[in-house]
This record gives C-alpha cells, structure tokens and sequence, in this order.
C-alpha cells in the first residue's frame, strides 16, 4: 500500500479527531437535533443540550437546593465549554424572565483542557424557563467565535459592553458594566496573554484563575477577568489574542476559530 | 481517492474511537491478558485490572491507612467506570469473607466524562482477597450492562435488590434493601433522568450529586441513588431510562449498551 | 473493500492516537516550534511550552501572589507529564541564580491518566528566568526517559542522586539527598509497585498519593516518593518497574519509553 495514500488518511483522522475535541460538532452532526420528549429544547455547538422542567420533583428541587419559588427550571448542559454558556447565560437572563439559579463547571472539553457545564435557570412559569434556554442555545454560535484551538491547546476571550448576572454570579462581574475574559490552555499560555493584556489598556483586574488555586477545578487553564471602559477592555483582549495565538500556533500549529470571531 | 472511500473510512475510525473511549475494549484486546506476576488476578471490560497483595509492606499498608487487622488486600483498579466497579465489589463482598477497605474515584474515563475507581478489598487471609477480586471481575460483564453510551456522553444504571457494603461505604445505601444508581452525562441529561425517576414512582432519594457540588470530582455528570420496594426502584429506572435514551440520542447519535442490559 | 485492509488502516490509526496521547510529539511536530514573540523560549515533548516575563503586570503580580523580590518570572508549562516537568525543574534551579515560585498540576494529558502542569520560576534578572526554563525545556527528554505507556495506563519514574528545590517545594524530598518517585495508571498498578518498590530496597517512604486523597487531584494514579541511599532507591525503582511494566502490558499490550530510559 502506498505511504501517500496512508499518509493522507491518517491527514484526515487527525483532523477529524481535533474536530470531534474541539467543537463537538462532528458528535452533534450525527445527532438528530430533535426528540419527542416534552422537555427537550435543543442542542448546540460543543455538544450542548438544553432542557426544561415545568414542576420539578419537590424531593429533587430540595435535594439541588433551588430557591422553592422558582417551581420550573431550565437547563443548559454542555460538554465542552463554560465561558461561552455563561456569556450566553447572560444574554438569556437579559433578554427574559429568569434567573439564575447555579452553574457548576466539570472538568471536560471531551479529552481537551478545559471545562464543561451545567447552568440552572430558575422561573415562574415554564414558558419564560424554555425561552432563557432558548436565547441561550442560540447564542452560543456567537459565543464560540473567540475560542480558537488546535491539538495542543486552546484561547478564548468573551466580551460584553454590560454584564449581567450570570457574569456577576461566576466571575465576580460588576453588573452594567463592560466586562471580558482573557483564558489560555495550557496554563502558562493563559499566564504570559494576562500580561500582555494588563500591560496594554488600563482595565480592572477582577480575578485570577489557574490549575489548582481552586478558581479553575483542575483545568489546565490560567485566566483572568477584566472590567473598565468598554474600549478598554476589548483592546485588552486584542492584546491577549495577539500573543495567545502566537504561542500556541508555536505549541501545534494553525488555531482557527470553533465559528466566527465577535470582539 | 473517492471521496464515499474516505467517509466510509471516517466512519470505522470514528466508531472504534467510541469503543475505546466508552469500553476500553479494543485496548484490552490488544493486551494479552495473562501476566507472569504472582499478584495478578486478571482483567475485564472497562480497562479494569485485578491484583491480590498477600502481605502489605508495612510503610505502605500505613501511609494507605488500612485497618491493621487485614493483612491481605486485593485491588480493583479501572479506568472507566465507577458505578459498575462498585456495584460488582457488592457482590464480591457478599460471596466472599472480606471487606471494603476504601474505594476512591479518579476523574478519567479516557476522555469521556465519567470516573475511574479504585478500590481495596482487606481480608485476613490472601484466599479470600483474591476470591473478592475474582468475583468482582467476573461480575463485571453483567454491571456494564446498563452504561450506554455514544460520542457526546453516557447513561449509567444500576440496580441491586439487597444492597450491601460497597453499595452503603459509597453511596449510603441502607443494608439490605433495594437500591438503585441512575447517572447521565453532560449533568443535564442527569438532572432530567433524575426528575422522571423520582416522578415515576415512591423511591426514597438518598443522594444526589452534580460536578461542582463535592460529589463527582468534577466529572459531567448528575446522578441519583435512590431506594424503596424493589419493584418501584425499578421502575424508576424504568422512567429515567427512556427519557434518558431520548435526550442523549437528541445529542449524540444511537447510545448502545457496553454489554448486555441487565435491570 | 477488503477486511485486512480496513484493519491495517485502523491499526495505523490506533498507533497515531496513542502516540499523541502519550507524548504529544505528534501535534508539537506540526507547530513551527518558533515564534516572534519576544516571550517564547521554546517548546518541548509533551506539549511543554517555556516563557519567560521580564516585568510581571502589578496587579498579575498581586494576583499570582508572586514574592515582590522576583521582578521576572520563567513560566514552564505542560499538557503531558507532572513528574517529567519538576525533575527537569529541578535541575534548573540548580543550575541557574533562580527559585521555584509556584508547581500547579492540572488534570490533564489530553485525556490519559495522569497531568499537566504549570511551573513558574522567580528571578531578579529576565536572563537567569530565561536560563532556568532553557535548562528545563532541554533536560525533559531525559526524564520522559522512564515514562512508559499504552492506551490503558501508564508507569513514570524519576530518579535524582540529590534533590534539590523543585522536589522538596512538591514531592517534601530532603534536600541534597537521593530521590526518586514511583507513578503507575490505573491507579492500582501504583500500588502494586509501590508494595514491591518497598520489599525490594531500605528506603524510606517520604509519601503516598492516590486518585482522591487529595494528592494526586483525581487523576487515575497512585504514587509513592522515596529517599535513601542513591543505591537503594535505584533498587527500588527497578523492582517497581519490572511489576509495573508485567501489569500494564497485561492491560493494554507493550508499553514502550516515551524517549530512552536514564536510571
């Protein structure tokens, strides 16, 4: 057998593999996308399924520790990701009648470095849960447009000109002020693009994460949370993503966006 | 190159990195499972090994904190698998004169979103170790059962009608009764498994965890341990089971059991 | 299409999936390995990536809680391997007018058992940082040497005649005296050597880690780390690595060293 022909196979599972890591998305593809379980909302990019429950088992809701006025829940739960779903969270709790009730991040990303998640939204009524979840699914392709990755690792940045109360409740977020995220996988990338965005606009550091300081459950991510002028912070994050992508195209090569840069 | 060759080839790699990932039997298949060592008891599905240690170097059966009394250890180490493992150790310690001297579970899964588990059997006598680990071996085949699983996540189930030390030493289950496991990955399939469950007949709910709450390290995943009459532990199951399947395949695709159903 | 053909293929893939698994060379050999980034220092195996930081940020400084004295800090940061990286660290300090800041571990290696980790060197001159992660970047080929793996598990050792910084701030060796640790995955191939490692020689027993007991993270590994005459601890090492090596062969067929084995 000819090794060209070998070699360019093996091309393509590689690139398939990192695919499948990454984004989910080969996985969601070969999903139908819909179910005829009343609860079901949708799926979305990074394996993420949403639900909602209209009157949640009175032992169950105890055992979750939900606030008892909220009787419906709707859930966000996601195998890869955690910035993006909080960021879109934070649209949802905006645009509806909602709040939120957790989130907790597991340590996932399918074999990559970062986290997955699972975010609580509490309501009234049933309908206003769906359409948080709703909102929220169909922001994501949004939110995944500054994770770029490759093999090796990954970047991620988000930006909002008005935090809301899924960034206060995670990140320690100022509510109605513009805020980001600056996260580099591996960790030491996350390290020298902190720096480098600090360095060059004068922004608020809000927070500081890393492997086992107990902000990032063992990620292997370093990260920080920055507020200021909304022109600030996003030229802080346009300092970081010019280093961040430097680095770890030295570290595996080409990192393209998971979908379509927003900041 | 035909371009229906490639996808058909995409299509094989992608299955056997399911089977890896969800089973870790084509790696065990690669081993030859037999081993020179005097120690060694064997393996199963799930990556699990077996070993037997007669007589505990002193240094070691200290810093391990084993209780003095057993001499004797024997070792069920996995790299996929927490629920299986333990609800077979149950077993081993039924059948066998020996005890649960710690079980502890690692977050691994090669990559999915679940656990890996260890745990130590001690007895007085090296017979009765290795019985304990040859029991939990053998039973592994049938607790593998109800793990289904595809790229995007698994479901896990878990029944037992009498539980017994392992079962109460992990999960409190009252000795003796009917008690039941039910496990989703991401967490949100979990949560909503969990809400039909409790739902679907009078168990009593005794425990719930999610990944950021203490009780599953980190991994994906929510899940209950539930107990009451044999027959609505069942069908609780039962419950959770087909809403289970319904949203992990709305994600991910067809979710085949390991093994063999056994519930 | 014919069967042999499709398992030949697969056969390739497979391989190709363990390799990046294990050491990472894969992925970092499609990275460039240079940058323009003044920061870059260098990469190695294991998806290993060195820094450096001439002035750290004041408020990153604050955050990272960084001893005021260290103006420049060298950042040595890992998807693949804990043990490889501190050894290699240790060498560093030695060698270099710099001191170890901080030892993170992530919970990682791109979805095998074991970790990442995150290393950062002080230094009061940019030039001696930058020489502390040169040295260490250049010595992690020699202790990737006793890293053996399969796609079941894996076994590390690392040997030194005389620990010096790295190694006590982690691991508590003894300074100036021989040092060696003893890794093995899953978690019960760790005890296994462990029990032989002790029989085999008089050392003494500095530590004992296992997946969640709060050393090791919840990785799937158990550890000891021992002391003694630089004869003796060899010895031990060796009786760990004959057992270690029967098991996980058992498990997932032959391991092999990630580089040339060096105790």
């Amino acid at each position: 057998m000819k090794d060209d022909l070998m070699n360019k196979l093996m091309e393509e599972v590689m690139k398939k593999m990192d695919e499948v890591k990454e984004t989910g998305t080969v996985a969601a593809a070969t999903g139908t996308g819909v179910s005829g379980l009343t609860e079901f909302v949708g799926t979305a990019v990074g394996n993420t399924i949403g639900f909602v429950i209209a009157n949640v088992d009175k032992s169950l809701h105890e055992a979750m520790k939900i606030d008892p006025k909220y009787r419906s829940i709707g859930i966000l739960s996601a195998r890869t990701g955690a910035g993006p779903q909080v960021f879109a969270a934070d649209e949802a709790v905006k645009a509806t009648n909602s709040e939120i009730v957790s989130v907790e991040f597991a340590r996932d990303t399918e074999g990559g470095a970062g986290h997955g998640s699972l975010i609580i939204f509490g309501a009234e009524d049933v309908s206003d849960a769906k359409r948080a979840v709703e909102v929220a699914l169909n922001d994501l392709n949004r939110t995944f447009g500054d994770v770029y990755g490759n093999a090796s690792g990954h970047l991620e940045f988000q930006y909002t000109a008005r935090a809301s109360f899924a960034c206060n409740y995670v990140f320690g977020a100022p509510i109605g002020r513009a805020f980001g995220i600056i996260v580099g996988a591996p960790a030491g990338i996350g390290v020298l693009m902190s720096d480098a965005a600090l360095k060059a606009a004068n922004v608020d550091l809000v927070g500081y994460s890393s492997p086992d300081n107990g902000g990032t459950k063992f990620s292997n991510e370093s990260m920080i949370f920055i507020t200021g002028d909304a022109g600030a912070v996003r030229q802080a994050i346009y300092a970081a993503r010019e280093v961040g992508k430097q680095a770890l195209e030295a570290l595996g090569g080409p990192c393209p966006s998971t979908t379509t840069p927003y900041i």
